[in-house]
């Protein structure tokens, strides 16, 4: 069996370790890619210390990945050797159910196959970017410019896409007020995004010192969360939270204008909390009077 | 001043009873009501014993109010003696704001004034249908038509607007399946509402009992929530919760279709949880694995 140098995480207490792990064979449909970058996201770390769900160890974490073609399997037709890659979060679905079938693969009912910390549907381990090299199916291979810098594009696979997919969604452009809710990996890419697609982009944190750095990124302004949700009541059309903090849901609320969107792509592993008033605007005012 | 024989509560734990309270002046821009039938809503309750936030006493509930000009001021220019006419929720709001300006009062910055249990922006109480008559501005009095039953529209001031809001907004339609969760004042609305948009429409309760209800209010099936949430994952497009009870909100999520949406109209006192993996279709599905 092939195998790949790789980044081992034994357990979720242990160190990471170098070794040797396993990789697939290259089938017919499936493309052999030489690893130059992987992203580091949160999620990693959540499932690397179990924090979400049992892990399947040992495990390689790493699913922001960018890399060239090294081969390429007979059926193929996507590909070529020497092509720039990326693989994000999944490296299948099933291909037959109503989401897979209008292109939303990651909302597959059957479950997607998870890049790492996953079973492929014939049983077999996944193992993701923390390494040299993986082999995937041509159908979740995605097309990636050489004109772009490959260690900056490497987090698009996923914090990318995940904070594009809701500001398209939402519509975000001109005339609306766009607030992104923590400054990290997320956080950035959803600023620069925002701004990029024409909205009035604010960053809401707890850390000042953070405030540069959301200017440099386009931000018109960093606001501390907890002191702006009275001033700032009914003034975004869409907030989204990066965070996996606890969330003091009715005070973001309080900040939607009518018909805005609170979008949760952080995810903290508790419980959250909301009182249904703060769903009702001005209702939530006549209470708290 | 002038007065109306009303039905009023005088304190939180008071009984009914029956007395004169005051009416407003006719003013110029003011339609003066003889009140056929007033709706009796849930939030009356939640309001008299005050549930919500702190009353106002005496106390004359009533916002479903349904009846019969009797009086109109010099500059009223919609309503005539004798038009059958409803009053809802607010008798007032500033006029002035984005959302008055763009005819969707209800969202008023300044916020509503209440039919009842409120102020007057001149300070004066509101007190509601429970009553014989009211004093209102003609732009916040509604036209009924008198082919209607005046006892069976009354409801529709808030019941019935309430549960054809959302409807309308989520566009629900033929190819649609909706979930209205209790079957009381707004559910029942809410069921023929959808039925007669062409949604497949079910009913979701506790109480076996109403099944026969739902099925001649043209809901397709009566479903027990604690016992479909597994077996309707991924069901229904739209979920209106018409209940204040508390909610497992997490198991309503999860009948959601992507993109779906769980609407609360009904509004339980205390906070409610969720789990934020369950906004995330399929992660979900890992997590609980």
């Amino acid at each position: 069996m092939p195998t790949t140098r790789s980044i081992i995480t034994e357990s979720p207490t242990s160190k990471f370790s170098k070794g040797e792990m396993p990789l697939r064979e290259l089938g017919p449909n499936s493309v052999a890619i030489k690893i130059m970058f992987s992203g580091i996201c949160h999620s990693d770390i959540h499932q690397a210390r179990d924090e979400w769900f049992e892990g399947i160890f040992p495990m390689v974490p790493g699913h922001e990945m960018l890399g060239e073609v090294t081969a390429v399997g007979d059926a193929v037709k996507k590909f070529s050797v020497g092509d720039r890659v990326g693989v994000g979060t999944f490296v299948d679905s099933c291909r037959e159910c109503e989401y897979c079938k209008m292109g939303r693969e990651n909302y597959c009912l059957k479950g997607n196959v998870q890049s790492y910390n996953g079973r492929h549907y014939d049983g077999g381990e996944t193992y993701g970017g923390y390494a040299q090299a993986i082999v995937v199916d041509e159908n979740y291979v995605l097309s990636v410019s050489k004109d772009l810098d490959p260690a900056g594009a490497a987090p698009l696979l996923c914090a990318g896409i995940t904070l594009y997919s809701p500001l398209k969604h939402w519509k975000v452009g001109p005339g609306m007020r766009v607030a992104i809710l923590g400054l990290g990996g997320l956080g950035h890419m959803g600023v620069k995004f925002s701004v990029a697609m024409g909205a009035e982009t604010y960053v809401l944190g707890h850390s000042p010192a953070k405030a540069a750095d959301a200017k440099e990124f386009g931000a018109k302004e960093y606001l501390i969360t907890s002191e702006v949700s009275d001033s700032h009541k009914n003034f975004f059309d869409v907030i989204i939270n990066t965070t996996s903090a606890d969330l003091d849901v009715d005070a973001l609320l309080r900040m939607l204008r009518v018909g805005g969107s609170l979008v949760n792509v952080g995810l903290p592993g508790s419980d959250q909390t909301y009182n249904p008033f703060s769903l009702v605007t001005r209702l939530e005012e006549h209470r708290r009077s």
